[in-house]
């Protein structure tokens, strides 16, 4: 493979001076997500959706650097889903010091889009091919009513669910399988297998947690994957189901997708 | 004084069958605050301004139960003031139950409004009068950068504070003074003497939390001890700051108000 910097840089032969590594938060309600797959839609289409927080941060840094920027992230997040400290990184021969494009960047991003970080990083370290895992948190809001206040960061689901079976059921997606199941149907991956490193299901008052670290994440993969705990948790699927669907290696077995508001990416491992 | 249902029934000779009472969460964001005080605008200014909560729960609550209804607040919030637990009550002849009537309000209501409870009250009761206190909660963000997921409901302060100089000076507001130093220049209650009963300054990781308890605010009060509390925590103020301002009676000593989308209404006590 080629290092990172090749496949990012317009002028291959010319060795940058610095790669910038940076922390973001944002908000994804405004957005039609980190990045739109543009030749999967209609000039009109394009037209018509919102932008996507890599535009927004892209033409910010070149507003201030005076150069055109490329960022790399650690992977799309869809449209309305949320980030703690998505991370990215690029190219650059400014001098600038991480204190004052910090204090630039957050003054001229939305304050939707916050940099909570910038550091230098080796020349090689690329945000998504050196990433060892990701980890996501999904919230549900459980009880009779929703939240004024939380109603753009958590799934309000008014119906009882069982936590403690969701547990159990979550557990068959520990380790290394092919999780076909549990990827978007208009996705086709070199390869389906991902290894899931964690699982954490929490309940505190009204809320649900439910935390997954992955060495990687298919198209929609927790989305789904919470969707079909929901099922099982309201009593729709019968115990055992995680098992079966996800042997199943087929999408039309599992839960609906769950809400993507209710979704976010809370950390990136290196 | 005369039983609330007298006060606010239109015709006063006929005695409401019941007296509701309900909880709501809402975020103030986009909202001009619960109630606009129309004499102080002119016809203009009210096309500008954006809906108050309360015109939007009254057309919903007419909606629902066919009938002009007029809601009692424990108190106005300003515009971007938040609330978990706004407290009103209304007269009703409806016969209608507490989970149906929060159905369908939270069914017709927009997402940043939520009826969070409803419960039958005697007549007498009255969402202001019958108020025993208030706890308004402030929430400082206080770091170098601001957050993009709290950005409605958190003030960013990037400088240092300190927080222990905070708690003491805030002791002097306990007990029972006459805080007219903290009201908005332009009000002139009948009385500027109040009850506060509890303060408490807490820091949590980058936040610093105040929250007030008293028998009742004047108007802005809490935003001006809070803008005031923050002058003296960033030096601009010398210490003993607060018992010089809070004696002097005047608001020109205090400190500039401190931004609307900080503050929270907490809890009304019965």
């Amino acid at each position: 493979m080629k290092p990172a910097y090749v496949l990012a840089s317009s002028d291959s032969s010319a060795r940058p001076k610095r790669n910038l590594k940076l922390e973001i938060e944002y908000d994804g309600s405004n957005y039609s997500g980190w990045q739109i797959q543009n030749h999967q839609r209609s000039p009109e289409a394009r037209r018509r959706t919102k932008k996507t927080i890599q535009q927004v941060l892209e033409k910010t840094l070149k507003e201030i650097l005076q150069q055109e920027i490329k960022v790399i992230s650690s992977g799309r997040t869809d449209a309305g889903v949320h980030a703690l400290a998505q991370v990215v990184n690029f190219y650059t021969d400014s001098n600038i010091a991480h204190e004052k494009l910090q204090l630039a960047l957050n003054s001229l991003l939305p304050h939707d889009i916050v940099i909570t970080k910038i550091e230098d990083a080796p020349l090689f370290f690329h945000s998504r091919f050196s990433a060892k895992s990701k980890v996501y948190r999904y919230t549900i809001l459980n009880r009779k009513y929703s939240s004024a206040l939380l109603r753009n960061t958590t799934y309000f689901f008014p119906h009882f669910l069982d936590v403690v079976l969701m547990r159990k059921e979550a557990k068959v997606l520990l380790g290394r399988h092919d999780f076909k199941s549990f990827q978007a149907t208009e996705k086709k991956e070199r390869t389906t297998v991902r290894t899931v490193r964690k699982i954490s299901i929490k309940k505190d008052k009204d809320f649900i947690f439910i935390e997954i670290e992955a060495d990687g994440f298919l198209y929609n993969m927790v989305r789904n994957i919470v969707g079909t705990l929901i099922e099982i948790a309201r009593g729709k699927l019968p115990p055992e189901s995680m098992k079966r669907i996800l042997l199943s290696k087929n999408r039309i077995y599992a839960g609906p997708i769950a809400p993507s508001h209710g979704l976010c990416l809370v950390k990136v491992k290196y």
